[in-house]
């Protein structure tokens, strides 16, 4: 058995943004490290056990630094943070979209920094019951790579880690949050849906859009407009659900001229 | 105790159609009645037990007779059997929509049939693992109440029942099962789909979509074109689509009018 007080005491975390998400991270990373966390709506001072609320320049100044903060707002948390982070710290986001946080933190951050993209696929809702068997996506950018940050997600917290560059990311994603998203507002304009006569594939669509009309406003802004693929799936989706309604229209008019069911 | 022998012998059914759906039925039915089979594709003699495969006289002879063809062979398979029912036999189909077989059953059967159009809704792959907490809707067209059928449903099967009418149903139905195999139809021409970059509520999807990609052309076909409602709803789904491409484009433009994406 080991002794315990021998081991590395764990690094500390620095948390920008307690939101949704925010207080999701601190939640599964408090039993296994200190947080600090800076949100300019808490006052500094303990939250729960292991988690305090501080300054912009105390967290800023820990070896770890997570970017839990609205894509839009990720230049100024970058930059504010910058003259603060310790030599060699590894900052990491956490947002729904991966190039262009990519090209801000790389830009804006002070070159000893390390950074890895990330992009946790699951949320408040889908992890309801716990993280582990969800799955994370992790885009090493500069200074290491992602071997010992990916251990500890794998090992740890039972995460399923994809490792993958931010454009590989930004073209998967657009497909997968895109459509969702997409088809989840159409569904919302559409109106009410009927409530018994259903299917269970039906069930199954209606579940989708609704974990996703309780995303916050910024990460469904992110998934439709800060993802360089998205407008392009967008208009094929928008192209090919035209072709079918054109031509199930036309089917509809060969098989009934009269308009017998009118 | 009673003493079984004394209880009525429970009805013979008549069963047209063993495709997927057939097969489906005469499984569950067969524990509670004998089945009398009759499809082009069998040759007459029992098939499992309580299920015999017969002429198309000897099972529409049965006191209860269950219509599982496509819609849009209804017609053929009302005029064919009508001359061999049994007085005040009560015939019911399964079809996926519902004005149209109503339509057809009420014309071409005799005055003095009883006629439950009804419309199970789940399928081999969603029940396979049983179909008790389904659901069910029955529309009693002539003759008779839809009670004792319902009731059987409800109490020996476990199902849940839903009574309406032919129009209410095709309406909601147009937006469940219309929607979701417009969408399953769009999905299959977008490509392939990202496989492990993915999000549990885009997963639900996929899973709702391959659902319905496994249905019988000839359900999909009446889904699309034999729903009287079913093209407003696809060109309101479309017209909605078109919407929010447009509005996100020119979102796109606004935020980015150098294209400093592309």
């Amino acid at each position: 058995m080991s002794d315990r007080s021998s081991l590395p005491s764990p690094p500390l975390v620095g948390l920008f943004g307690f939101g949704a998400f925010g207080r999701l991270i601190a939640t599964h990373l408090a039993p296994h490290c200190p947080i600090r966390v800076h949100d300019p709506l808490l006052s500094p001072g303990p939250l729960q056990p292991g988690i305090t609320a501080t300054t912009l320049e105390d967290a800023a100044r820990c070896p770890i630094v997570i970017l839990a903060v609205p894509v839009a707002r990720m230049q100024a948390a970058a930059r504010a943070i910058g003259p603060h982070l310790p030599h060699r710290a590894l900052v990491a986001d956490v947002g729904s979209v991966k190039i262009l946080p990519a090209d801000i933190l790389c830009r804006e951050l002070p070159p000893h920094v390390r950074i890895i993209a990330t992009h946790p696929l699951f949320g408040p809702q889908s992890a309801r019951n716990g993280i582990a068997g969800h799955r994370i996506v992790l885009c090493p950018l500069r200074g290491t790579s992602a071997a010992p940050l990916s251990a500890f997600l794998r090992r740890t917290l039972g995460l399923d880690v994809i490792l993958t560059t931010p454009d590989a990311h930004d073209r998967d994603a657009a497909m997968a949050q895109g459509l969702t998203h997409l088809l989840a507002r159409i569904l919302s304009e559409m109106g009410p849906m009927p409530e018994r006569i259903s299917t269970s594939s039906f069930d199954l669509i209606r579940t989708a859009a609704a974990m996703v009309q309780n995303d916050a406003p910024e990460v469904s802004h992110a998934i439709a407009h800060l993802n360089p693929h998205a407008g392009a799936v967008r208009r094929r989706f928008f192209t090919i659900a035209g072709r079918i309604a054109e031509s199930d229209d036309a089917h509809d008019a060969a098989l009934f001229p009269e308009t017998a069911f009118q």
